[in-house]
């Protein structure tokens, strides 16, 4: 079998994974956890997709096609461990925001005047609008232009709020990489848009607010057709 | 003019800049981020929110839907301050997650089969699942059950990290406050569903997938509504 081949039988093998990371879901009683379950997954997933450039430009238009379906299963798998996790990273976010806001010692931001925090101080003006601190830290770090005052030292942090931060980064990186094979997925289907456009049409088309359900019935038609047309039922 | 009055004002005022900040992201030139104007949109809003508990047991069923309406809102400019980072937050979760790899000295996980990176060593055997770092750093932290060794002390990191780490979480935020908004509107939107049903058939329904121009002329004409149930026209 050729590397193709294996493939589509790996990212079938997933699709049973995400059954029972689903099923998982609704048993409490069940000793591992749905994210590992989901995790694990993404691993297979990333296997098979590494067998071969199925992504590059010399891959065949069957290629591109499995591609596709791959990155939409990863998109929604890292989406739904990002919810699986999201209260945690809203706890930590919480915490580490607060951290961070009062280890800025540096006070040259003007306060928005709707930062009121209970007591309503008469009516804003449009005319006052001022950056508020949120957008300006958001952009300013990581790109060197913000003329830091010694950011080439280092500081030292909460052990508390090290393992936060490492917890937090792991969580959102789930979204992130959600987003990002989004992307690339629409992209490669671009390639292929009648396929997709049967596919969309015989299922229902799947969405970021797709369930695990539907994304496996989506992949796996996905992959019967592949499979059809490449000869290898 | 009553609180519920002011209120709806200050929405519709919102609903101004939201056009502004949506022009500004066509325009180039345009001094002012239309990241700043969104996040001054959402300081309006929770200004505005704040003038009265819209949200409460208590609040009359008007007020739970101008609740509804600012909580669709500051949701979407919420993902719409973080869809325009995005970029940034990919990038420094990368660096992040690669920091805290290696700071993470404890080796006691076991790694799973298929993060072979590259080199593909044999076939993956579905009964050599083992937790994934991933899943257990992201379900660790934070909760104090990990018995983490030295957990009260402090950590020095670098000066660069630390800033980074604070973007990271700035940027991260906005996705979380999305959900959550999200989830507050539905959840308070079932108390009303004829008028958002009434709504959804006048405009198109919200998703998250919704545009800025489609969240301005579905709140604003969601505004015009309470306006005029409440005799305020």
């Amino acid at each position: 079998m050729d590397k193709f081949g294996k493939a589509v039988n790996y990212a079938d093998g997933a699709l049973s994974f995400i059954d029972c990371g689903n099923a998982m879901e609704r048993d409490p009683l069940e000793a591992k956890s749905p994210y590992t379950m989901y995790s694990e997954t993404v691993e297979l997933i990333r296997y098979a997709m590494r067998l071969k450039n199925f992504a590059s430009h010399s891959a065949t238009v069957a290629e591109k096609k499995l591609a596709v379906l791959c990155n939409r299963c990863l998109s929604l798998l890292y989406l739904r461990m990002f919810h699986l996790k999201k209260d945690h990273a809203v706890k930590y976010s919480r915490s580490l925001m607060e951290y961070f806001k009062n280890s800025a010692k540096t006070s040259h931001q003007a306060p928005s005047p709707w930062r009121t925090n209970g007591k309503v101080n008469g009516t804003p003006s449009p005319l006052s609008l001022s950056p508020s601190p949120a957008s300006s830290v958001g952009g300013g770090a990581g790109g060197g232009s913000g003329g830091a005052p010694g950011s080439s030292g280092s500081v030292a942090i909460p052990q508390r709020i090290h393992h936060m931060a490492a917890s937090h980064v792991n969580i959102t990186n789930n979204i992130l990489r959600s987003y990002e094979h989004w992307e690339t997925a629409d992209r490669l289907a671009s390639d292929s848009q009648e396929f997709f456009q049967e596919l969309d049409s015989a299922m229902e088309p799947l969405s970021q607010q797709s369930s695990m359900t539907e994304l496996v019935r989506y992949i796996r038609q996905g992959l019967h057709w592949l499979r059809s047309e490449a000869h290898l039922l």
